[in-house]
C-alpha cells in the first residue's frame, strides 16, 4: 500500500536543516520535514531559574509557538495547554544530552517557531533545536573544558494507520488519520530519552509498541547524518570530553 | 533489596479509593495511594466545546491542581505547564475508554484536586477519575441505550533506580532518584493507552522499556479489582452494550 | 418552629474538628460543619511583604478558594470578587489575635480551600484556619518568647429567616432564604474581632443586630471548646507570656 | 479633646455633592467629603448578567477604582482584592433600596472613581453612586410603573481612637490611627442595610458597637440632606408608588 | 461655513488649566479643551527602569486611560492598543522638552486620566502633562543645577473636514466627520516633536499637510500662554540654564 | 558622506519580496528589506468585531509580532504597547486603499512576524502585508464586483542623521542614531495615508519635514515596483472597477 504523498511506510519526507538562519541568536536553524517548517534560535542568558541560584549549575530550556499562519485555522496568539507540553518535552530531551555542570550558571533558551505546520513540529523541534543549541554553546565554549553537548539527539513520528500499518514520519492529514500514535527521541548512542505513546482513537499492544519503536530508530538515525551535516565542522564538538 | 518504605520492587503502596466522596457533583471519588491523595470530582454540563457542537457528540476533559498545601514548600495558586500536560493526559485516558457518541452533546468535567502529594500523582487521578466519571454516566444512563464507558482504564508508574532496580508505584523520594521513569494507562483488556518514557538523567533501552511494561502490568491488574471494589453495583455498567 | 435540619434556632450543626491533616504543612486542620468542609495549611516562609521589609514584623495572611467539585454548579477555578473578599476577613480575623512583634520577618499564610459548600464556609474557614496557625507557630516557636497567638479566635453566621426567626450557624438553603445575615468573629475573651451584616433583601433594626450578635456569642463560644479539643496540648501555648 | 482638623468628634467633615457632573452617563455625580474626592457615573445598559437572562428583571453593579494620582505614593492601575471587596459593598447598598423587578432586563453600573484619597473613600461612594443612580433611573422610567429606587440610602465611618474617643467621619489620619472602626450604611427609614466593624487592631464589645452607631446615625441623617439638595426635583421620584 | 459650536477654522475651543489639582502627587494639572477634560498627575519614584540602571539617567514616562463614564457608551476597564499608542506618545512628547541627565535615577510618571471624552483627549492630555511635570520637577529641584525642562511643549489636532475645510481643535463629531487628521506636538522654540497624520477614510497631499501645520502652529502658540498661566511663577523655572 | 552600509543617502537596502510563503493561509508574503525579514500572513474569516456586525460591512486588521530570535538581546513573547502602536498603523494603512463595503461581513487579519529585526520593521510589514492581502482577497473574488483594493500602499522610514544628513530606509544602526525619524505610507496614485515624524532626541523644522518627505517618496515608488513583480499577474487586480 502506498502512502498519500507516495512514501514508503518506512520513509522520511524530504529534510532540510540549515544552521545560522538567523544573525542575532547565538545559536539558530530552520528545519523543514516536508511541508512542516520551524525556525530554532538558541539565546544564551547569564541567569538561571530560582531552584539553581548559588549551585554553579546552568540550564537548557525551550519555547514552542505557532506563528498565526502555520496553520489553517489561523493559530490564535495565546500560550496554551498543548504548547506547554511540548516546550516541556523539548527542554527535557536537549537536557538529556547535556552536562549542565560544564557551562557555569546560565540559561540557554531555544525558542521553536513554527512557521508552516504539516505534521510532527514537535519531534521537528527538538531536531532542529539540538543544532541551534550546539552553535550556541560553541559561542560560550573556552576549550580547556569538556563540551556541555555530550551526544546527539533527535526525534520522529510513527503510527498505525486504520488499515493496521505501520508508518513514519506522518504528515498532518496521517497523523489525523492514525487510530495510534508515538513520538520517539534517541540519542546518537541508540538510546532512548523520551517514548510517549498514544491511543485515543484505538488501544495498542506490546507487539504494535515495539514495530513503532524499530520504525523510528531507522528514522532517527538518518536525522543524525542530516543534523551533522547541518553542523558542519562544528559537530566535531559533541560528545568531545578533554 | 528493599525500599525505603519496605515495599517489594512489584509491591503497589497501600490503596484506599472510595466513591461519592463529595455530594454535588454528579460523581466523585478519594484515591489514596499511600500519602499521595487526589479528590476526583466529575460534573455533567449539557454543552459541548465549539469544535463538537452540533455534531450531536459528547465530550470529556479534565482539570489538575495541586492545593498548596499538597507539597512542601507551597504549592502556588496558578496553571502551569506540569498541569496543562497531565489534565490533557488525564482526558485522553478517559476518553479511551468512552464512546463519545453515546451521550450527546454533553460534556463531563473531571476535576483533579491533589490534597497531598507523595510521587503518582497523575496516575492517581487516572485511577480515580475513572471512578468518578462511572459514576457520573450511571446519573444521565438511559438504559435503551449503549453505557458511554466500554472498559476500565488505570495507570501506574515504575521506573529504574540508580543501581539499576525496576520500581513499580514510585512515592516521591523514588522519583526524585530514579534515572529513568514511566506513567503506563492501561484497559481492562490488557491494551495500552498511553506510555510515556523519561530518561532525562539517564536514557534507556528497549529492554528496560519492555521490563518496566511488565511491573506496570501487574501493578494496574491490581488496579482494576480496587476500582471494581469502589464502584461497587456500579461496575456491573462499564461495558455493557444492549 | 424547626429548621429543615430539625436543629434548634440556637443550635451549631454537627462539627468536626481535626488537625494535621496534610503532612507536608506546618500546621494543617480539617474543618466539617454538617455537610461543610473546609481544609486549612498553614505554611510558614521566610519573607514579608514590600512594606514590613527591614521592619523585623511578621505578618499573617490567607488564601481562600473552592474546589470545583464544592458546589452544584460547578466552580470555575479562577480568583473573583467574593474570594478576595473572604480572604481579607480571614487574615484581619487572624491577626486581631496575634502579635506580629514575635516571630521576626515571616509569613505564615493560611490557605483554606473549600471540599464541599453547605454554607458558613468562611466562618468555617476562620475556626480551622485558627488551628492550623496555632499549629504552625509551634513548629518555629522558641521557648524563651512569648508565643505569637495571644487568644483563641473563631467565627459563625446567624440570619433572620422570612418568618423572623433568629437562626444559628446557616445551612446553605437557610442562608439563601433568610433576609439578612451575618458573620461574627469573636475573640476567647469575649470580644468581637469583626461583625457584618447585610441586609440585601431587607434591612434590618438594632434590636435584629443584638438579637444576631447573641446567637452568634452561644455558638462561638462552643466553636472554642473545639478548637482546644483539636489542638490538644497544644491549646497551652495560646495567650502564653513569659 | 479635638481633632487633628479641629471638628467635634460626631461631625462631618465639609461636604460637596454635585449631579450630573459628567455629560456622556445616564447620570453622574461628585462627591467630596473634606478631601476625600469621587465620582460616580451611572451607565444603563440593555443586557444582565447570565444569572438574570429570561427573568425579567434587572441588576444594579457597581466597580470601584482609585485613580494613580489620587494617593501617595502613586495607586498602581490594577484590579486587587481590597477594591473587589468594596465594589461589590456598594452593589449591595444600591440593590437594598431598589426594586429590580421594575425596570426590565437592564443593568446599572455606578463607576466609582476616586480622584482623591482622604479616607472614607467606600462611604463617599455608597452616598455618591446613590444620586448617580437615581438619576439614570429617572432616564428610563416610565411613568405609569414604580419608580424602582424606593428609598434613600447613604453611609459613612466611625472609629475609636486610640484614646477611646468615638468619632464619626474619618479621615485618613485618623483612620490610620483608629483601633477599631465600622461603615455603617443605613436607608431613609432609618434600617440598617449593612454594618461592617473590624477590629483588627483591637477587638471591641458590644457596648463600643452601640455607640459607633448612635454616631453613624447621626452621620447619615444629614447625608439624606444633602442627597436631596444634589438630586433637586429628581428626589420626587425616591419612593414614589403608584 | 461656520462649525457645529459655531468656532473659526483656526479657533480653538475655550480652555481651562490649572495645576495642583490633586493634593497627593507632586505635581498635577486639569485641563479642559471645551467638554474634553483630562486629569494629569506626575508623580516621582527613587527608581528607573532597567535598561537605565547605573547609569545616573533618569525617565520620564506616561499612562493614559479613560474613566467609565467618560464615553458613551461606557468605556471598559482594560487596557487596549489605543491607550498604549497614546501613552507613548505622551511620554516621548515630554522627554523632547527634559534634559534626562540632570535629576539622578528617577522616573516621572504622568497619569492623564480622561473624565470626560469629546475628542482630542490625547492632545490635551500633552498640554496639561506638561504642567504637571513642571510642578513635579520643582519639588526634587536643586537649584545649583540646570532645571530639568529645557523648553514648553503643547499638542493639538487639525483636520480636513468633508467639505474640504481645514479645521482646527476637532470635537468628538468633527473627527468623526473628518477625513484626514492630525496631531502637531510643537515646542516653545517653535520645533516640531511630534507630527502624526492618518488618512484613514482619505488619503492627503503635501500641501494639505502644509495647511495643517500652519493651523496647528497657530493655536499651539496660544497653549504656550495658557501653560504660563497655569504654572505662574512655576514658569520661571522652564528653560532654566546655569 | 557614505552610510555604514555603503549605501547612497537616497538608496534602499536590498530587497526580496515574495507571495505565497505559507502553503495554509489565504494570502501570504516574505518580505526582506537588507537584514530585516518579516512573514505576512493574510487569513480570511467570516465574521466582523461588535460594531459592524449587520452593516454588510467587512473589516482588515493586523497583528504585529517579534519572534524571540529576532532581536539581541532575545525578545520576550509577550504583548506591548510597541507592538499594538505598529499593528494598529498597519491595519490603518491597508484599509486606507481598501472598500470595506465589497467583500460582505467578513474581517481580513494579516500577521505580520519579524523572523529578523534590523531597522524598519514596521513600514517592510506595511510593504509586505499588502502583498498578502491583495493575494487573499483573490481567494473571495467574485468578478462581477470591484476589487476590494482600490490602489497600492507601501511604506518607508527616513530620518536626520546626527551630522544633518538626510536619509532613507534606516537600518538599526541608523536608526539608533538619527535625531528624528519618521514613517510615510503613500499610494500608488502618490497621496500620503499616514506620517509619522519623532524628534524625541532632537525637534525638526518644516524644511527638515519636507526633505524627509521627499526622500520617502523616492523610496515607495520603488517599492510599488517590487509589490508589482512579487505579485505578478495578481497585480492586475488593484484598482479594478467595473
Amino acid at each position: 500500500m502506498t502512502r498519500i504523498d507516495g512514501r514508503k511506510n518506512n520513509q522520511l519526507r524530504e529534510i532540510f536543516l540549515e544552521r545560522h538562519f538567523q544573525m542575532h541568536p547565538a545559536g539558530s536553524a530552520i528545519i523543514e520535514m516536508g511541508n512542516t517548517k520551524v525556525i530554532c534560535a538558541a539565546t544564551v542568558e547569564d541567569k538561571v531559574p530560582p531552584f539553581l541560584k548559588g549551585t554553579g549549575t546552568g540550564w537548557v530550556t525551550a519555547e514552542y509557538s505557532m506563528l498565526p499562519g502555520s496553520t489553517d485555522p489561523r493559530a490564535v496568539r495565546k500560550s496554551n495547554g498543548r504548547a506547554a507540553e511540548i516546550q516541556r518535552l523539548i527542554g527535557r530531551s536537549l537536557r538529556a544530552v547535556t552536562d549542565l555542570s560544564t557551562f557555569g550558571e546560565r540559561t540557554i533558551t531555544v525558542d521553536c517557531d513554527v512557521l508552516q505546520a504539516d505534521g510532527g513540529t514537535r519531534t521537528a523541534s527538538i531536531t532542529g533545536a539540538f543544532v541551534a543549541m550546539v552553535e550556541a554553546f560553541t559561542t560560550i565554549y573556552e576549550d580547556e573544558k569538556n563540551f556541555p553537548v555530550k551526544d546527539f539527539v533527535a526525534a520522529i513520528s510513527a503510527g498505525i494507520s486504520a488499515s493496521g500499518d505501520k508508518l513514519l514520519d506522518l504528515n498532518y492529514l496521517e497523523d489525523f488519520e492514525t487510530l495510534a500514535d508515538c513520538n520517539v527521541v534517541m540519542t546518537g548512542a541508540g538510546e532512548l530519552v523520551e517514548v510517549q505513546i498514544t491511543g485515543e482513537k484505538k488501544s495498542f499492544n506490546r507487539a504494535d509498541l515495539n514495530e513503532l519503536l524499530d520504525l523510528a530508530e531507522v528514522g532517527i538515525k538518518k536525522l543524525f547524518d542530516v543534523q551533522k551535516d547541518a553542523l558542519g565542522n562544528l559537530a566535531w564538538y559533541v560528545g568531545r570530553i578533554d
